[in-house]
C-alpha cells in the first residue's frame, strides 16, 4: 500500500523510537513531566517567544490559540476555506461560542487588503467587532499553497495597528520555510500566536505545540485541561516530537520533490489534469472522486477524498519519490 | 430633531394606538393570546405558510430561525456584511454554537452563483458540512439594496437541490416588495423561514415574526422560551403589528422617495457624495463621521455612525420628505 | 373559567389600560423610551440600588442575573428545586455554560447553613469556584414558601466574607413582603441582583425588572440585546408595570387568603389533602395529577401539572375569594 | 520524595516500557491503530459492551459520557461532590451547555433513594428533564469511598425504570472491585457507559476508556474529534494501557494495604486525626492545609490541598508500604 492520504500517517522511524524509550517522564498536569517542559522550551526558543504548550493535536492547537484572542460575541476573520472554519468540525463556535467570517482567494493564497478589508474595530457595543485574524501556512485546501512572507508581514502589521491579534496555522510551517528559506523566528515574530504540527512532516506519532507569550501560554494551559486534553506523563510523546523537531525539519524538501514527481506522473499520462504543487499535497480534480478513490485502494494506492470532484494526495516520509511517481501513473489510469 | 438613525423610531400613530387598547389578551406561553394568535395567523397566511411565530426583536426571529436549521458544528453561510454576522452580536455562535462562513458582496447584493459556490455537502463526518443559507433583503449595510428575485429564486433552487436549508432575513422585506411588486407569497415559497419586521417601515412598537413550516415553528417556540423571551400578554404589541400590516406595508414607498430626495439634496450641494438609494436607506461617506454626527445633532438632525467613516440615513414614517430635503443639505453643509 | 394556572394570567384593569394609552413612547434600545426610563427608575428607587432593567420575562431577568456573577467554567449554587434550576430549560447552562450545584431543602425553605456548606472558593485552577449563590422568594415550586429573612441575611453575610456573588429570583417579591412586612429596599441591601415580576401578583401584562449596580445593570443590557431581547418602544409595557407597582403590591395580601380558603376548602372535604398555604400557591398532591386536571377543566377550573401526582393552584388578582372557595370544592371531589 | 499527591504520578516500569516499544502504530483518526484497537476491544469484552474508545484522560471520558446522554436543556444528576461536578472544570456546562442538580450526600457514599428522588420526567418542553444520572466509584472527594453494589443496581433500575441514561465514572474501579470482589462485567451490566483511568491505579502513563453500546462509542468518536482530542498514532500508549489491564488490576489491593498504613501511622501519633481508609485515598483534616503542604514538601513527603482545611494522600504502584508508614509519621508531626 502507497499511504497519499495524509502526512499524518508516518510510523516512528527506529531512532526516534529509541528517543522515546529513553525518555524522562513526570506528571505533566503538575508542569513535572522533563520531556514535555524540554520540548515547550525548544519550540518557544526557536520561535523566539516566552512559552509553548504540547497538545495531541493540530486541532487542539488551533481551538486553544484561536479561543485565547477571540471571547464569545467577538469575531475572528479567515479563509473560506482554512482548516479552522472546513476541518476543525465547528469546534470554535460549537464549544467557543466564537463567532467566524471568512474572506475568499484563490487557493487559499493570502491577499493582505483582501483581509484587513475585513476588519471591524471601534464600531461600538452592538456591532461585532474583530478580536482575531488567522492564516493559515501552508494552505492545506488550497493544495499546499506557500503563504508570501511580504503578505503575511502586511497582514500583521495591519492588524496590530488595528488593535486585532492574530493566529498562524502553522501545521505545515516547515513546509512552507523550505520552499522560503525563512525561519521559526521570522514567522514567531509576525503573529501573536502559532501553532506547528509534530505529526505531519516532521513525522511525530502525535502532538503539536502552541507557542506564544507567557501570559496566553498558561491560560491556553488551563483551558486545556477543560477541554480534557490535560495529559499526565505525556514525555514519551514529547521526546518524539524532540527528535522530529532536531531531525526532520529540513528533509520536508524532499516530500516537495516526490509530489512534484507524482504530479508529473498525472501529467504525463493525462495533460493539464493537475496544477504543479507547491509543497507536498496534490489536489486531483476528477468526476466520482469516491469512485476513483475506491478503485485506486484495490490498486493499492490510498488517497483522500476531500468532496464529490476533488481527490488530496499528501507526500510524507514513510513514501519514496519512484512510490510516488508510480502512485501518479495509477492515479491518472482512474481519473475520469 | 429629524431623527433619521433608523426606521425603528417610530412611534404608534392615533389609529394604532386604538387599536391596541382594543385588543383582546391571554397568555401567550400557553398559546392563549388571541391577538398574538389572530396576528401570526394572519402573517402565515400571507407568506402562504403553515405556522409564524411573534418575537420582541427582528434579531431574535433570526436567532431562532437560524438556530432551526444549524445544529452545533454545522455552519450558516451569508455575506459578510450580513445582519445576521454584523448587528446581533454574534449570538449565534455565543449562545447556540453556530459556525459561520462568509461569502463577498458587492453593496450586499447576492449573486447566486457566489453563494452556491460555498455550499460543503456530503463531505464525510470531519468536514463542517452547510445547514443553512442566509439571504438579507433589503440588505441594511449594503445600503437597503433589493436583491434580484431571480437571484433569490436560484439560491433556494441550489440550496434545496442539496439539502441545505434556508433563512431570510426580511427585516425589510416590505421596502423591497414595493420595488419589485412581488408579494410576501413569492418569497414564503422561496425560503424555509423568513423573518419579518414589524418595527421598522411598518411602524408598529415592537415585534417581528418568524414564519415557516409548523413543526419548525413548534421548535422556535420552545427555544423562544429558554432564550427568556415567552411573554406573556404581549397581544396589545401585536394587535399593532397587526394594524402595521394592515395599514402599512404600501406606504413604504414613501420613504424611498424621501431617501431619494435626502440623497439629492446631499449631492446637489456636494455632487457624487452619495449613490442613488434603492430604497429607504442612504449611506454616506465621509472623513471624521462620529464628529459629523455630533454636529448634525447640534443641528438637529440625529444619524447613524456605522464606522469611522461611514454614516447612515434611514427614512421612515415619522419623517416627512420635506424634512428628509432639508436634512440632506444640512448634511451635506457638515461632510469632509 | 376559574384559571388558578398561574398568576400570570391576569389581563390588565381599565385603570392600567388607560395608563398604558398615555405613555410617553421612545426607542429603548437608545435608552430614550420615557416609559421605560421612568420605570426603571422607579424600581432602582425603590430596592435602595443604582440601577434596573426592563426585561419582557422573569426567566430573562434571572437569566441575566446569574450570567452577570457566573463565567463559563464556575458555579451558580441554588435550591435544587429553585425556578433556575427546574422551570428555565437549562438555559443558564445550555446559553451562558454557566455550571450548577444545588442543595436540598424541604419545601424550598432556605437553612443558610446548608447552602454556606457548599462554597468552594480559594480552591485553585482546577476545581470549579463558586461564583454566585442564588435564592428564590418566595419558593414557587416548595409552594410559596416565604424565607425566613434572618437566613436570607445570613446567607448574603457568609457569601459575601467568602466573595461570592449572590442574586435573588423575587418573582413572587411582593408575596413574601405582604407576609413579613420587610420592603423592597431590606432586600436589595442583601444581594448583588434581585429579579421582581411585574406579571405576576402585580398583575401588568408583560414584564420583569432586574436591579443591581450600574455597572452591571450596563452589561446585562448588553447581553439582553445579544439574547435578542433589546426592545424598542416598549414604553407601554413599562408604563403598566409602573401602574402594577404603583397600585398592586399591597394587595397581594388577598390572594393569600383566597389561596388559604381554597386550601380549606379542599380540606374540609379530604381533610390533610393540602399543608396550609403561605401565600398564593397551594400545592395538591393527588394520584394521575394529569388525569385531574383534565376533569377540572370539564369543570370549569384550570390548574397546573407540576408531575405525575403533583398539581398546583395559584391565587391571583382576577380569582375572587368566592371563586377560590368554590374552586377548593371542585377539587377536593376530583382529588385520587 | 514520596510523592502521594496522586495516584497518577507512577512512571511506567521496565516491562510496560517494553510492552510500549513493540507496539504495532497506525493513524487512530482512520480507525487503524492496531495497538488502540486491540485495547478497546479489550476493554470492551471485559465490561461485557460492544464498544469503547480510548481517550487521553478521565476528564475526557467523563465528558464524552455525560454528553452522549444529556442535550442542551436537559440534565445531569449526581452527587454535589462528585468529580464531575468538582474537578472538571465546568467542562460540561462550558463546552456542552449540559445543566446539572446535584444530591448531598456522606462521604460521597450512593443512597440510591436519594439519587431517584430527583429524577424529573414526564414534565412537559418547560421544565427541565432528567436525561442522565452519574455515578463516581470510588468516590475521590469523599475519601476513595466505596459504592454498596446493591444501591448501585437499584440506582440503575430506577433510572431505566425512568428512562434515563446512567454514566459510572469508575476512574478508580478497579480499587472498588479490589474491595467488594466484583467484575467489570457487573458494572458494565448496570450502566450505559463507564470510563476506566488507565493512569491511576493501573500505572499506564496516559489515558482513560469510556466504554458502552456501539452507537454511543461511534458518536462519542466524532465528538472527541471535535474536541480536538482525535490523536493519530496512539498505539504506544496504548499498549501501554494494556499492559496496565493486563498486569496491575488486582495489585491495587496492596495500595489499600499501604493506605491503611499510612492511617495508622497518623492515628498512632495523633489519635482519631483520620477516618480508616476504604481504598487507596486518606483524607486529612488540619488547619492551615496549605502551610502544612509546604513544610511536608520541605519533609520530603508530596500531598495534595483539596481546600484551606483539607489534605489528601493516595497511594500507587511507585510507593512502597514501608514509604507510606514513615510518610504517615511525618504527616501526623505536621498536623495541626
Amino acid at each position: 500500500m502507497i499511504d497519499l492520504r495524509s502526512d499524518t500517517v508516518t510510523r516512528p522511524s527506529a531512532d526516534m523510537l529509541a528517543a522515546m524509550a529513553q525518555a524522562e517522564l513526570g506528571d505533566d498536569v503538575y508542569g513535572e513531566d522533563p520531556s514535555v517542559t524540554a520540548l515547550e522550551s525548544e519550540v518557544a526558543r526557536r520561535f523566539g517567544r516566552e512559552a509553548a504548550l504540547f497538545c495531541a493535536t493540530g486541532s487542539l492547537s488551533n481551538l486553544l490559540g484561536v479561543w485565547l484572542h477571540t471571547p464569545p460575541g467577538r469575531e475572528v476573520l479567515c479563509d473560506s476555506y482554512a482548516h479552522i472554519a472546513r476541518a476543525e468540525m465547528g469546534a470554535h463556535g460549537a464549544l467557543h461560542g466564537v463567532t467566524m467570517r471568512t474572506w475568499t482567494s484563490r487557493a487559499g493564497r493570502l491577499v493582505a487588503d483582501d483581509a484587513l478589508a475585513m476588519l471591524a474595530v471601534d464600531c461600538g457595543p452592538y456591532l461585532v467587532e474583530t478580536a482575531c485574524l488567522a492564516v493559515e501556512d501552508t494552505h492545506n485546501f488550497g493544495g499546499g499553497t506557500v503563504q508570501a512572507f511580504d503578505e503575511l508581514a502586511r497582514v500583521s502589521e495591519g492588524a496590530r495597528a488595528a488593535g486585532v491579534k492574530t493566529h498562524l496555522d502553522g501545521a505545515r510551517l516547515p513546509n512552507a520555510m523550505a520552499v522560503n528559506g525563512r525561519t521559526f523566528a521570522d514567522y514567531g515574530a509576525l503573529f501573536d500566536t502559532v501553532s506547528l504540527c509534530l505529526s505531519k512532516g516532521l513525522g511525530a506519532p502525535v502532538g503539536s505545540v502552541l507557542v506564544g507569550d507567557g501570559d496566553d501560554i498558561a491560560r491556553a494551559r488551563v483551558q486545556r485541561k477543560r477541554l480534557g486534553a490535560g495529559w499526565r506523563q505525556a514525555g514519551m510523546l514529547a521526546a518524539a516530537g524532540s527528535y522530529a523537531l532536531g531531525h526532520n525539519v529540513g528533509r520536508v524538501a524532499e516530500d516537495h520533490t516526490s509530489a512534484r514527481l507524482l504530479a508529473e506522473a498525472i501529467n504525463a499520462a493525462r495533460p493539464g489534469s493537475v496544477v504543479d504543487p507547491e509543497t507536498n499535497i496534490v489536489l486531483i480534480p476528477t468526476a466520482q472522486a469516491p469512485a476513483v478513490a475506491a478503485e485506486l485502494r484495490e490498486a493499492g494506492v490510498l488517497i483522500s477524498v476531500l468532496g464529490p470532484t476533488a481527490l488530496r494526495a499528501v507526500t510524507h516520509l514513510d513514501v519514496t519519490a519512484e512510490q510516488c511517481t508510480s502512485a501518479g501513473a495509477l492515479i491518472a489510469s482512474r481519473l475520469r
